[in-house]
């Protein structure tokens, strides 16, 4: 394989650097994932349903990436019944991003890694390669 | 956004439950997309490098993707001198690429997300998608 001894000797080649642990988490990933696709924002009991995630587990997740900078949480009314709406903050979805490029490569790498590529969408990605 | 609301309807679409936490945390992914890199395996030393680990992180990983069937690890000499050398099972590479399939939903939830990329990397899978 082409590069093969050449990849061996580069340190840190496979460490990843750019998954933070912030985004990285799977439950929050979950939330990150599911306010990129919504732009408007998402309401609790949505955001809740589509990561398949508890009251208190989503509350406590949007907390740390409120802390971070990446979520805002209003407080509001919706058909006379309080709600909340979560969305990403604008550095949020840019660090996203970066986050999501971070993971092509993790993808790329394992795609580099299988010439016969036995599942079907590292095939797929493969194809377009 | 097509088939924005038809998302914000399915329960767990976001929850990527294929993600689990053996090949998520960040230091077994990158011990992992090393050795699925190198199919002859890696003596620990290499591994750890390529990683960017610590002795006794890289142990410890080690040992938990052993016990999940899906790191072999060997014990021998290479030029009279004591080697460890650490390689994926058949196993561990098919649940490996499973993971990743599941990582590739991710990042294509975020591009499909972002008409207008802004990152490098998830331009140039826009223009492949």
């Amino acid at each position: 394989m082409a590069g093969k001894n050449e990849s061996v000797r580069e340190p840190g080649r496979f460490a990843y650097d750019g998954l933070e642990r912030l985004f990285h988490e799977r439950a929050r990933l979950s939330i990150l994932s599911s306010l990129a696709a919504h732009a408007d924002g998402l309401l609790f009991n949505d955001l809740k349903s589509l990561c398949s995630l508890t009251d208190g587990n989503l509350s406590r997740q949007l907390s740390t990436l409120q802390e971070g900078g990446l979520v805002e949480v209003w407080k509001g009314f919706k058909k006379n019944r309080p709600q909340t709406l979560c969305r990403l903050t604008p550095q949020g979805r840019v660090r996203f991003l970066e986050y999501v490029n971070e993971l092509e490569h993790v993808v790329a790498d394992a795609v580099k890694s299988k010439p016969h590529a036995e599942s079907r969408a590292v095939r797929g990605r493969a194809a377009t390669a």
